[in-house]
């Protein structure tokens, strides 16, 4: 686990990236701290829980991701280490993990329970400085998480919401909206293969349709709303050259409906 | 001095961090450096202060820490080396080191007045590119800093409020809004303990008022103003969930008074 | 090519940014990924190039540039590899380069067209992390660039509007603004050396003007709006303290006179 990632909700200009960041190398100099995003919209547990399920698969093997969303800061929830596939997660037990152990089922998950391991003296407001970020210099040091504390059976889950699928139509939803108001939605590619004919599909999202699903954002001219797969494999709703979350003011868990002939 | 950090009024997306990186590295191609942050409100010097009072003390000792809010770039106001605690600075001479230096005075304060160097030519607007960056490629690689520059007596001080303790009643100030929007105030932890009884306190900040003093935001409900100890042991205040600094439109400067029977 | 620096439109929050580093890292672990901005305006090729000009040749010798501001992702436009001056560039072929290759004429060019580099399967929606991020990774890890592709002739340029150069005038235009709102020209010192004296210019941008040459910000009063050369040798309009970009509303392509007796 030499290398740590950090995904908060802090905003990019925060000096609190900057504690964590001080908390990690005070114990290990040498860690090697990557910035996955400080851009989850504040205390969005679920937003964060989308990101991680669609980027950390991205990092080698073995690396280590800190996440801190966290509004039950100071409250009786735990805060844990899990290993999901081959990445490790260190975060509150919030639902930050739902959607990737929904798809992969953890193999270890830890509560941190062994103080000796913390940040003296732990605030109430900011554990991901006190407890998490000393718990991953730890580990990025070669300590083996059983260490850090105690086994747990299960991590808490988030009600999410399913896709539909029928024979000529699926309905799911936006589950994020991307640096450039692009929507994002919980409607996969291997939903669609085989089935969506891309020219004779129609969209529905919140009021505003739209039909068929281009390859790419300069299949259409600028202005145009289109559906496209997106770089997650997922279905996507875009305004070429513009910003479809902001002209349309759409948020994720908006409905999105595809159907076709 | 392996590790630099940088802080500045740049704004996270701006192309002049990454100028200061390139100086740096064009010197030292293995200079450990990590952002601080580049969210310090434009020429705002007072912010900047205490950011760096509440954070550099989390990095492990001998952390060199560039820091370029300088809205008098240009005139005769000096740069400065500075040692203070375990800690090395490079910065403007304006009131950045204020905070930090009435905590502990620095151990040693170095005018930078030897161009040989700085990389030429030298601006005359971004000597945190032209001086401080090269500076601190050379104190990274063990120059050491008495070769930069000659000994100055003292840093410039800036005029600070002085928190007014009396018996029933504590006067201060906010001095920081956190990327929350979290008022945080120069009233500390250890001002109010032992004298303040948690649940009897009554706060009033500009014309906004709060009861008690909480342990953790989600100790009341969404929406509720209230007032804790935050993760660098100063009062703060606080809508759960939400951003008071937005909410009531309140700024750094503005009085906090605490009062109990 | 040790050093690997990223310029994108995602901006500074995005968890785009991640999934390039991921790519990269998953690649060669090693690699010394530095953010040289994310800030660039959403596919505003133009503002990129500015900026890859003022800052890429601040970097030590070999770093290898990423940039990816790629409107026509998914098209038949290339990808290429770029070496100019000292430094080295993986982009689109939209015109990224070509302020930098009016300057110096790129010694080679590689159009970035062997599949089996490129992370599987690809996108068509991301280019940035599919071809461009593992190109990255393999030439920092010693593969040659023509391992990469075949060779291209010349690289796609813009149409950038000339600096009209008269006896007593010069004409030009704003081609960046900057995190503090100021406007920098593609005026530059050169130009104006030994022929402007500086307390008689003239300068109006759009339909505001100012007189003189200033050394630096803080030579005239808060509020002013004032004339200087700025850091990267252009002459730049600020507003001393403020933002003469929010101000006066100026964007990039506002034409700059200056005139002299």
């Amino acid at each position: 686990m030499s290398l740590v990632t950090l995904t908060t909700d802090f905003g990019p200009g925060s000096h609190y990236v900057a504690a964590m960041k001080g908390a990690i190398l005070s114990v290990n100099p040498l860690a090697n701290i990557v910035d996955l995003t400080h851009g989850i919209r504040p205390q969005d547990v679920r937003h964060a829980a989308v990101v991680l399920e669609d980027v950390t698969d991205r990092f080698p093997a073995d690396t280590l991701h800190v996440v801190v969303v966290d509004p039950g800061v100071g409250t009786d929830r735990a805060l844990v280490y899990a290993r999901i596939g081959r990445q490790h997660y260190l975060c509150p037990d919030n639902g930050l993990l739902s959607r990737l152990a929904r798809r992969t089922p953890p193999a270890k998950v830890i509560k941190l329970d062994r103080p000796e391991f913390w940040l003296q003296p732990v605030s109430n407001t900011f554990h991901g400085r006190d407890i998490l970020a000393p718990a991953a210099a730890h580990l990025s040091l070669g300590t083996i998480p059983e260490r850090l504390g105690s086994p747990l059976k299960r991590l808490v889950d988030l009600d999410w919401p399913e896709v539909r699928l029928a024979p000529n139509r699926i309905e799911g939803s936006v589950i994020l909206v991307d640096s450039f108001g692009n929507l994002i939605t919980d409607i996969t590619q291997k939903m669609l293969t085989g089935k969506v004919t891309d020219k004779r599909a129609h969209l529905v999202c919140g009021i505003r349709e739209s039909w068929g699903i281009q390859r790419t954002y300069a299949d259409m001219p600028p202005g145009s709303f289109i559906a496209l797969i997106g770089s997650s494999s997922r279905l996507e709703l875009a305004i070429v050259d513009g910003s479809a979350a902001a002209r349309f003011n759409i948020k994720p868990g908006t409905k999105v409906t595809i159907t076709w002939e």
